[in-house]
């Protein structure tokens, strides 16, 4: 099944301890359609400006990403510039000019899709346009921003989803709720049938009403640009459902390391370089990585009078 | 195998969001003899004033852990107080008063024993205890004070033992290393050939020089009082370790998920009162539980020019 994305398409401007990069492409309907375009066919509605060639768009080209719904607009594009601290937990923004970004009206090429990733815009634009059309499958992710400024629309949106991708803080932000299993519970009463909660360096965790699965993060020491992790890895595990076309249980759970997986790639250089350079053969060997270090056996224990047993 | 604690006996005051409680029987050697004594024989040194009297024996002798080495000096047992804060992330130490604590100056019972468990005190007397006893495995906790006050006398002792247990954030500061891959790494070069780092709600990880096992936390709803938690973790990695003689990797991983069972039954009430109400089918049941939540296939993915497909 192929996937749709709306979101935005930036130019970044990155600071880090490692170095500085200016106009790295960037924005959520970028990291995710290039991140998912390694498992299936991504479509991409997003605006950028007049300052956006050809020369850019190569970068979805070499993903045979179809951007006939990228809409240029008179004006400049969305431009964002952030800053990391020494521990790359921290980042402060530096600036965030919205320019055409900010009057995005999503105009949708197709009236249906199997699988729609509503990315980090606006709850009542991710209203509209799901609104708009057929699917089988949508998701979405917010951030504190939204949380804060349009609680109710993010509200309303919630109850048409399917799938929520948001990190910890934000989890614990929107549901008011301190502990992450409560704050969870909460959200699934908000309307989604499942809540994926991505936690940095500490993994990630997936929740619906009858199961509960989680992760470590893949053990990534050279971790360079963090920018775009969230949005790799939604592309990664929605991709990886929408080429399976499968929603049980046990393949979103192997979505959830596709996610984690493509996710520890994007950190490793600015913006999409890196995983533009992936082969599938690296893709799967760190999928392997992640069975290797979190497998265990289930031997029981028994204490027994005076001797030990495992059973 | 039996095993040989070190570590402090005290009387906590606890105030938590939910309650709060005076004169609980706490310290790190009470909290890590009552979980190992689940797996195995556990003998106990620390010092108590004479305000500990027989009644407050009776939860060592309940689990059968070996008090003889509990030594009673006159004055006043150890006391702390701390508040929780309304996520239970934030502590802080309304007082500590040292007591008999101050001037305790361990006296093995044996000269030899199978383990030994180096609890939270002084690195200098770790040291010391260390040098007394003859044993096959050492296993060493330590918290940011020393790291801070005392780096010198804990970079000694981390030379002679085998596994060291802490936290996430002491892991950092000993290492001087934001990146807790790079962090173990460096503590691994110190000296102990296991490094166990102790996430709260976000799990623990287990790194030795060929290998890495990382696991989630068990999804706890209802943490009431975490004081203690870390040293029921470590009396369930070592007294799994202990029971089933064993030190491979398997066992290893097997003991991480022990320790976290027991750390999360810790968590549910004040002091030590749920591990003591314990039973051996609730902790397989955990056990179990843990495979549940994070166990998935590996069934690797592979996108052929027009197909799906996964291999």
């Amino acid at each position: 099944m192929s996937v749709l994305v709306v979101g935005s398409v930036a130019f970044d401007a990155v600071k880090t301890p490692f170095g500085e990069r200016e106009e790295i492409i960037g924005g959520s309907a970028t990291h995710f359609s290039i991140s998912a375009s390694f498992f299936t066919s991504v479509s991409l509605v997003a605006v950028v400006g007049e300052d956006f060639t050809q020369k850019h768009e190569q970068l979805f080209h070499e993903r045979k990403v179809d951007i006939r719904g990228l809409e240029r607009a008179s004006g400049k594009t969305f431009r964002w510039k952030g800053e990391y601290g020494y521990d790359l937990n921290t980042r402060s923004t530096i600036y965030t000019h919205l320019n055409v970004f900010a009057d995005f009206q999503p105009k949708l090429p197709v009236k249906e899709t199997p699988i729609l990733f509503l990315g980090n815009i606006g709850p009542k634009l991710q209203l509209e346009v799901r609104k708009q059309v057929n699917t089988k499958l949508v998701a979405l992710d917010t951030m504190n921003y939204w949380i804060e400024s349009a609680l109710d629309d993010l509200k309303e949106v919630l109850t048409v989803v399917d799938i929520l991708i948001i990190n910890d803080e934000e989890a614990r932000e929107l549901a008011r709720e301190a502990n992450i299993i409560k704050a969870a519970k909460k959200i699934l009463s908000m309307g989604p049938k499942t809540v994926v909660i991505k936690r940095g360096e500490y993994g990630a965790a997936m929740f619906s009403e009858k199961s509960y699965f989680a992760i470590p993060a893949f053990p990534a020491e050279d971790v360079f640009d963090p920018t775009g992790a969230g949005d790799s890895f939604a592309g990664g595990f929605i991709g990886y459902l929408a080429a399976t076309s499968a929603t049980d249980e046990a393949a979103m759970r192997r979505a959830m390391i596709y996610g984690s997986v493509m996710a520890s790639f994007n950190v490793e250089e600015f913006g999409c370089d890196r995983v533009m350079r992936l082969t599938y053969q690296e893709i799967n060997e760190r999928f392997r990585h992640f069975k290797e270090i979190t497998h265990f056996e289930e031997i029981l224990f028994e204490r027994k009078t005076g001797s030990y047993k495992t059973v």
